[in-house]
Formats: C-alpha cells, structure tokens, sequence
C-alpha cells in the first residue's frame, strides 16, 4: 500500500501553497514571477518525494491513457507515413495522441508491438494487419480492447475496417490497359496471403478473363517483401529480357517504383513497348518520362476514417462493426499510352 | 491515499488462485484451460477493482515509461520518416518505444506537443526543433529531461545534436556547379531562420565568393513552409520565364521536387539549360528524366546516432553535450551536365 503524493504533499513539504507548486510543475513560474532559487526548490521537493503530474496518475485511475496505437507495415512508406500523419492531425483534434510501430509484414512483429503497447494501456489500436494475425485481432477484439483494420481486413471477420474495393479497382486497372490494346498483360504483386492482395490478383484475373485474354501463371510474378528491389529486379527479368508482354500491372508503389528502374535499366520505352499501371502514389510517378498511371487510394480519406470509426468505439465499445469502403480513382496519364495505339 | 490492487487482490476477490488470474490478464487462459466464463468472471472482476497491469504502474513508481518523444516537422515527409523508421529500430533494441508528433515548423506546435509528451512522462526527446523554439529546449534541459536535437541545432547552446555540417556541404554542392561551368547560380531556401538553413545560404554565398561569382539578392529565392508547391512555383517564374540562370541549387527534397515540377512546366532542359543540385534524397530524382545530382545526409546515421546519444543520456544525465556531426556526401549524377559542358 502505497500514499499518493498529492500536489498539497510538495507544498507542505516546501511550506508554499499548492498554487505555486503547481505554478512551477507546469512551467509557468515566469508568470507567476516565482524565483528560480523557489522555482528549483520546488522541483527538487517534487522529484525527492516521488509527485507524479495528473494525467498518467488520472490515467491509472480512469484506466484510459488517450493514447491510440498505431501499427503499420513500414512507417518510411510514403502511403503509411501519409496515413499516419492524416491519423496523428485527426486524433490530436480529439484529444489523443499516437505511438507507432513497424511490423515489416511479419506477425510476430506485430504481437510484440501490441503486447508493448497493450502493457503501455493504449485506449485503442488502428493496424494495417499482417498476414496470419486474425488471431492477434480478435484477442484484442476479446479483451474488448478497440481495433480499427486499415488497409487490410479478414474476411469473414466481424471488425471495424477501412479500405478500398480491392478487387474491383484492379479489375478497374486492368480493364484500362485492355482499353488501350494492351493483350499480353503481366502483374507484379507480393507474395502474400493477405486477403487484399489476393484480391488485386483476382481483380487482374477476371479483367483478363472477362476480355476472353489469356491468363498465364508464369506472368503473374510475385515478389517477396524482404529485399524487393533485388527480388523484383530478378522476377521481372524473366518477362522483360527479352520482352515478352506488353503490360505491366503493379501491386504497391514499392513494387512499381523498383520494377520501373529494371525496365529502364533494361532500355524498355514506356508506353510504346510497355504500358505500365500501379496502385498507390510515388513522387516517382510523376517524374518518370512517361508520368504514370495509377490507382488513387485517398490516404486522407482512409486516415480520417480510421479516427472517426475509433473515436466512436471508444464510446461504445459495443456497436456493430463497421466496414468503411473508401473510394478508389484511376488517375489516367501517359503511361499506358493512347486508346488508338495499335497493339504488339 | 488510494489503495493500489494487486493480482492477489482480484485472485481472492473471484476466489481463485494468483496464477490463474496472472494467466487469464495475459491472454494465456487457452495455455491454462480456463474456461470462457471463469475467463470472463476474472476479467470483469480486474475491471471492477480497477487492477492495472504491472508496467505502467511500475512507471509510476520508478517514473520511467521507456518511451521517448519525437517530434519532427512533418512526419509524411519521406525525410523524417526514414529517420523515424531508424529511430523506432533502435529504440526497440534497447527496449523503448516511440510516441511521435508532427510539428509543421511551428514553435507553438512544438510547445504544445512536449507538454502532451511529458504529461505521459516520456523518459526523453528526440527533436528536430523548428525556429524560434530555443527555450523550450532550455527548459526540458532545466527540468533535467534529456533531449537530442536532430536535423537542426542552436548555436551557443549546449545541447546534444546530431547534424551535418550544412555550410561546407552547400558549399561544396555550389562548388560542383561551379566546377561544371556554371556561373548564374540560384538557390532556393525556406524563409526560415533555422541555423541550418541559414548555414545553407552562407555556403552558397560562400562558394560565389571564393569564386569571385557575383551574388545577386534576387537569386536567392526564399519559399514559405506553408503552400510550398504554390509558393515555388510563384517565385521561380521570375527567375524562369525568361531563364536567367544557369542553374538551381535547392536547400531540400520537398523544394526541389516542387522546382522540378516547375521547371518541366517551363519545358526547360536539364542540365542543358539549366543545371539542377539538390539536398536530402527523393524517388522523384531518381525518375526525372536528367537523375538529380543531390548531397545526401545518411538518415541511418543521424537515427542511429540520436538513439545512441538518448539511451546514454538515460544512465549519465550530467554529462557534456556531444556535437555529432554526420558526414554529408555528394552523390553525383546527370542533372548537373558534364565538366566539359560549355557555359550558357
């Protein structure tokens, strides 16, 4: 059983008032004209008997820290540093602040950041989930802790989530390229089981299947995520040494960016011999010679919602889950080339 | 004066053993065979007498969260990002997390992002401070918190930072214009009084002058942090249309990919027309069509050092401010044309 230290305590202990004790704990001696010998008093009273300030003891007692967790696959992508500071502007705006962590697509990663943060009693968590973490997710789900899916979500299961259509935009993508005369239509996307992935490769499948094109296993190249720009480089050799489609649909803007240096490495033109398409944004997409085309997920959007839905459940932990679809834009340029090119 | 529950106390108050309760609060009942409903009693029971788990109540009483605060300007920023991601890395291996904020070169922003950070007890800062924001700094040292500056510093104040030296590598970087025949130099900067920015500026100053090159007020063009895209765009036109120099040093990655765009706009050749130099890294100046010659400050370094620097101000909070200085290289590639290149 331990005694509290109480601002009064500091005070007694000095022989000031609890005003002026406070005063100084919170930096405002300076405007209360406290001296700094006083000042420097005080602070030593505060820190010999052990006074903790009021929000992480009112913490304790309340059991809320207003703090939301935040776990992403990698915070140096530009979609997830994006995200994150769409989330950090909105949560601010409630009163909360963010802890981040990067699980690098691993699941035990992703525990161990949630066990950090759980000993930590954040109030909620928002995750863009690994692969093979619905487990992780629904012991959070459990303990009736809040969590919020970017991203990513597991179908089948009841959780708040915010994504895009993944299917249909890349059904949208590749329905663009078979516009544009293109027929010999590969993909590049990770090798993953998370369900979003799968379904861009399903959306790629059905444009193909649709057109009554050819669907080629040996055209849909997956890459791991460790070391993608070598593992892309020497996937994509294989289609592009020499050429042997005449589209290039990517997954991620990670993957497109470390795919278009092997195509330009390898002297390939954009469009004339290659159209190229990818998800996500990239300050190298503009720049490129041929500016390229993409799917436009609205990280604000994803952000924004993201907040809102975890604010909501933080005052009612008990309401249906949410399933937030945000809308995606093919945002058309140049490399995909015109509608009258004439196909390879 | 608070009584504070211990795991023994929700053990007898559910009337089962420590252990048990110790299980089914760490999510290990499935290990344990509890059954859903003792589960379920041990947890509502937790809630009731309002138990807390172990870190943060020992936070309490040793006043150590292991967490440190970073603030940088903007964490969307692929700069930042890069050193937050190094910065989570190493903080981890010595078992801290990271709460981070954003302080858009706001010194009010900044202020109100500390005092949030130390009401959660944050054991250490890691900033890259924005103007005007020396006492805040001053006083987290007052107050005995310890804080790394990184990316910026003041100088005269002792404070541990880690940093490049900016003017010998702007300095440096003109002096590669110059070496390439190019005597028309513009750079463009932020209208900010940050010392690193400042240093910028002297440098390129500085190497016009050790090369009896004339400096003209109006080549020195000096962006706001707010609307840089606009604001860029605005202030090179005068300098563009018509061209009246022969090259463009830029103090960043976000002004140079904003100069960028506007250059293309203009449909001016580089490096023919112009030469291009830039500071930090970017995807975008590796896909322009001229690949962006750049002085790159390794982010792993400045990170890394920050950590290293925080974790053993942690154990020795009295010793001397360390002045790291990471090394800046210049990565030299097509945008600045060929030393042989004839002069405009």
């Amino acid at each position: 059983m331990e005694k509290k230290i109480a601002l009064k305590d500091v005070a007694r202990h000095v022989g000031v008032s609890a005003a002026l004790v406070s005063y100084v704990l919170n930096g405002k001696e300076k405007e209360a004209r406290v001296s700094p010998e006083m000042s420097s008093k005080i602070r030593k009273a505060a820190a010999e008997l052990n006074y903790q300030p009021n929000v992480i003891a009112k913490s304790l007692k309340i059991g809320k820290t207003n703090t939301i967790g935040l776990i992403v696959a990698d915070i140096s992508n530009p979609f997830f540093s994006s995200i994150a500071r769409i989330i950090e502007d909105e949560a601010k705006k409630h009163g909360y602040i963010v802890i981040f962590g990067s699980s690098d697509e691993s699941a035990d990663k992703q525990q161990d950041l949630i066990d950090v943060m759980l000993n930590r009693l954040v109030d909620a968590f928002i995750i863009a989930p690994s692969a093979g973490t619905e487990k992780q997710i629904k012991e959070l789900k459990k303990r009736n802790v809040p969590v919020i899916l970017i991203d990513r979500y597991f179908p089948g299961m009841e959780a708040d989530c915010v994504h895009i259509n993944n299917f249909q935009a890349a059904n949208k993508a590749v329905q663009h390229l078979i516009k544009n005369k293109r027929s010999k239509i590969a993909m590049l996307a990770y090798d993953s089981q998370l369900p979003h992935m799968q379904e861009r490769k399903e959306g790629y499948k059905a444009a193909l299947k649709e057109n009554a094109l050819r669907f080629k296993n040996s055209w849909l190249l997956e890459a791991s995520y460790q070391n993608i720009e070598q593992d892309v480089a020497k996937k994509m050799s294989a289609l592009l040494q020499p050429l042997q489609v005449d589209a290039f649909f990517f997954a991620t803007n990670s993957l497109a960016v470390a795919g278009l240096k092997k195509i330009n490495e390898c002297g390939i033109k954009v469009p004339e011999e290659l159209a190229i398409i990818s998800f996500d944004e990239s300050d190298a997409f503009d720049f490129f010679y041929s500016p390229v085309t993409y799917v436009s997920q609205s990280v604000a959007d994803i952000g924004k919602e993201a907040v809102k839905l975890v604010v909501s459940r933080l005052h009612n932990k008990t309401a249906k889950a949410a399933n937030v679809i945000v809308e995606a834009k093919l945002i058309v340029r140049e490399s995909c080339g015109s509608k009258t090119k004439k196909k390879k």
